[in-house]
């Protein structure tokens, strides 16, 4: 459970004003380092900040494998973004890791996810299309990720200021959740969680958002070969048109008993013995 | 009015599916250019480019008024990002525009606004506190902020899909409202219009944030000498930090008749004739 922040501040209700108590969703920097030079500094929600480290990496393409990976520390010296928030991801072969050919790829996708790339065309490129490896989920479960889910946020029903992402298998178990002040964030920390676990690809999972859908988090996703993204506010047009490309999923607007679902509806069993 | 994306997909609703028609939050690259040159890639809702591209460039601190720009164009010529999806910002003194000095910046920062920034102490200093310019704000008009801005959002009744951020005067009158998938780019292009229009700094003004607000958000408003953010949601813990040395006056959680004042309550007038 992420720590929060508390807070005074002056609570105004139907024309009064009072002094009142209250918990903020932390957001600090984060500096990532590789071998201890720079790559990038993120705005986080300090926690579990090795698995924002590597999954940061592994979902911009800096590292392809938990293989390339020697150690993850965090610095104890205190880092240019302050003490405690500088980590450092020591290499297996660091003279394989060029670090002019990357760091301008770092530097400008960082948690926008795509800028600098110069062409919408090359991001495309860049992923292979998932193969139908024959997954199907029940709708009913995929119906009942949202509860599952906030039963998990706690941070976010005392601060109402965190993004989630949360993993879960075909059956609806749910496997890890991670909470953030960014959303890219949140499933940075689930992928990196799963690079060190040696999960990855989840081939076999699906993975809710708790906001919306936009094109970097379907490529996040992607990145880690998951093949059913479920989000239980609305996809981007960009989301979709990915998905549609990547051979995923994807569900939106999950509310209730009735969802959206814009791409690969042929892995959704519509009808189990429940409905 | 953004146009939305029109798209076909599968409904599930209590146990069946129907094809659905719904309309999608646009959602595309838009390569931001100087002198020819790119600066970087945001994901953005295609419209009121313009603004975008000098209201990013001016966030960012790449240029510092509106008479350092010459011209504003959108590219004829196909761009990286796709045609019409590059904007080319033409200087009045090119020569003096260090390319060199300013890429590295441009790069790290783009939409998620502090990447790489190596320290945030540096990030804190750089900005000056907003002198108190003696403005004040009835409490009864920030509450009714939400309100007024939720009439001029129409795409997002349709697509449940965009951020907002709206400009008001300090007696409440809307002036210009912005919509876009990222939250940065609807709040770019907002400043980007009032640099354009010339009306910079904005320190008789009040923003309104649809979602949270994040220590970028707050960053961008105080480029823009804003006083005074109100946010529909939740603040983070380094965007009260931010708001308190910045000198601004933080709204959040605006919810009917309440809301929380976390910093500068002084520019609050708690009580009116009509509370």
């Amino acid at each position: 459970m992420t720590e929060t922040h508390p807070i005074n501040l002056t609570r105004y209700d139907d024309g009064h004003a009072m002094p009142f108590y209250d918990e903020l969703a932390p957001e600090e920097p984060l500096e990532i380092r590789v071998e201890g030079k720079s790559v990038a500094v993120v705005m986080r929600t300090p926690g579990h900040d090795h698995e924002l480290a590597v999954g940061f990496l592994f979902t911009e393409g800096i590292i392809k494998t938990a293989k390339e990976v020697f150690d993850v520390s965090t610095c104890v010296v205190a880092g240019a973004a302050g003490k405690g928030n500088a980590v450092d991801v020591a290499l297996v072969n660091p003279g394989a890791f060029d670090f002019s050919k990357f760091s301008r790829h770092v530097f400008t996708s960082a948690s926008c996810g795509i800028c600098s790339r110069t062409s919408i065309d090359s991001v495309l490129r860049r992923h292979k299309p998932l193969r139908d490896r024959g997954e199907h989920v029940a709708a009913a479960v995929l119906l009942g990720l949202p509860r599952r889910l906030s039963r998990h946020q706690e941070t976010f029903r005392r601060t109402g200021g965190l993004h989630a992402c949360a993993l879960f298998d075909l059956q609806g178990k749910l496997l890890v959740a991670r909470e953030d002040v960014g959303r890219h964030n949140a499933l940075d920390k689930l992928i990196g969680w799963a690079l060190l676990e040696k999960r990855l690809p989840l081939s076999s999972h699906i993975v809710l958002l708790s906001g919306r859908a936009s094109f970097e988090m379907m490529q996040k996703s992607h990145a880690a070969g998951i093949p059913i993204v479920a989000a239980i506010s609305a996809p981007s047009s960009l989301a979709v048109e990915f998905a549609r490309e990547s051979g995923q999923t994807l569900a939106g607007f999950i509310r209730g008993r009735s969802m959206n679902l814009y791409t690969g509806a042929g892995r959704v069993a519509m009808r189990n013995g429940r409905t």
